[in-house]
């Protein structure tokens, strides 16, 4: 039986796949799931995303820290952003965290049903080539976008993810081949292919160059956050 | 003012465009928009596009051709199906045309709306890239697909219009730039690029290998079809 590899580029376009007998691949490189991957590997215990502001802002008298970001800023009174290096604190070890963003938490609660939900980004890119490798399930790579539009560096992780596994899993439909098409082409300079790119533009004018370069960085981590009962844990065999 | 050009990779994603300002320009390359150019080119009077079969078969009683294709193939009892070489006949010269598809009619539906809905494909590839640098309007390239899934073709149409305009027009987002990338790189063997993607695998199947190559080859044509009232003419200045 030959596994099989499918792309979605939007959250928006979630209703035309079947994902009951998947196993679902959330990415938003820029920045929640680079974060997320950042935070586990630096000994964060769980972390509980959130589609809604208010019930994401609700966990803090639960004892967790907050993490929430709209429109790329960090929300005002939380204890943090969506920059990858603030999850590199020593004081976080252990903790637990309520998560929302934009795009990326949005994107994990419209993979609802999946038969398991992944956390992707460079950061962990073979961990999660190498989980998809030995498992026996289909995979479905969901984009998180932004605000339902198809971004670059979404789609460029999903032709990684494609091309890393070409020997192992076939290309579904179109969206896997246009993904490793563009992801072939952008390999050896990223952050270059990816400086007219409407996200990066956002957030450079946000002056945040270091957190593009890094989230871009592959397998700096080799974690891999799985969603059990609502809650993301890192995956131990 | 920069005049800008964006791409919606599916009819799904409309939702998320804006189109009351702009030239809408409708693509399914597999066949409907290619059809639809040949139709013009060989001297049809007009085309009246409708997203429902029973809509459209409804027309033959008011003296129209009918021309339905449904998953690829031609509906039973019609006159047309979505071959463009059915298209170039003397008969229908002078002849009016209504025409039903799995994706592209269904895609000018969706345009509704629009400042102006026109029609591309690769035949009349020239002719739609000069008509948009020379009207003031922005452009929305709307990529039919299939069942809304973003299909590689129409992708790469959308790709020679940004590549064709880079000079007078501003990609607005990433899918232009994703287009672009994707027609450059495809460009010198579009057949040979497309021969892995799921909908030339489905027609395959269905043996119109002679459309497929007629259908990627630019510029046989200089008819613009332009939507008026509902129906479908050619452009005359």
């Amino acid at each position: 039986m030959i596994k099989t590899i499918d792309v979605c580029l939007s959250p928006d376009l979630m209703h035309l796949y079947t994902v009951s007998d998947k196993t679902v691949v959330v990415v938003d490189i820029l920045r929640a799931t680079s974060c997320m991957t950042t935070a586990f590997a630096h000994g964060i215990n769980t972390i509980k995303p959130f589609a809604k502001l208010d019930d994401c802002l609700a966990m803090k008298s639960h004892g967790y820290f907050t993490a929430c970001e709209r429109d790329g800023k960090k929300v005002e009174g939380v204890d943090l952003g969506n920059s990858p290096f603030e999850y590199m604190d020593e004081n976080l070890k252990g903790q637990n965290i309520a998560f929302t963003t934009t795009n990326g938490t949005q994107a994990i609660a419209k993979a609802d049903g999946a038969k398991e939900i992944i956390i992707g980004s460079f950061l962990n890119l073979s961990t999660v080539a190498n989980y998809l490798r030995g498992s026996e399930n289909n995979v479905l790579v969901v984009c998180a976008g932004w605000k339902g539009k198809v971004n670059l560096e979404d789609t460029l992780f999903a032709g990684a993810l494609v091309e890393l596994l070409k020997d192992n899993i076939e290309p579904d439909c179109d969206t896997p081949l246009m993904a490793q098409h563009l992801y072939n082409q952008a390999k050896h300079d990223m952050v270059g292919f990816l400086q007219n790119s409407s996200h990066v533009k956002r957030l450079a004018r946000l002056n945040i160059h270091k957190d593009i370069a890094f989230c871009l960085t592959p397998d700096q981590y080799n974690v891999l956050p799985i969603l059990q009962n609502g809650l993301l844990k890192p995956f131990q065999r």
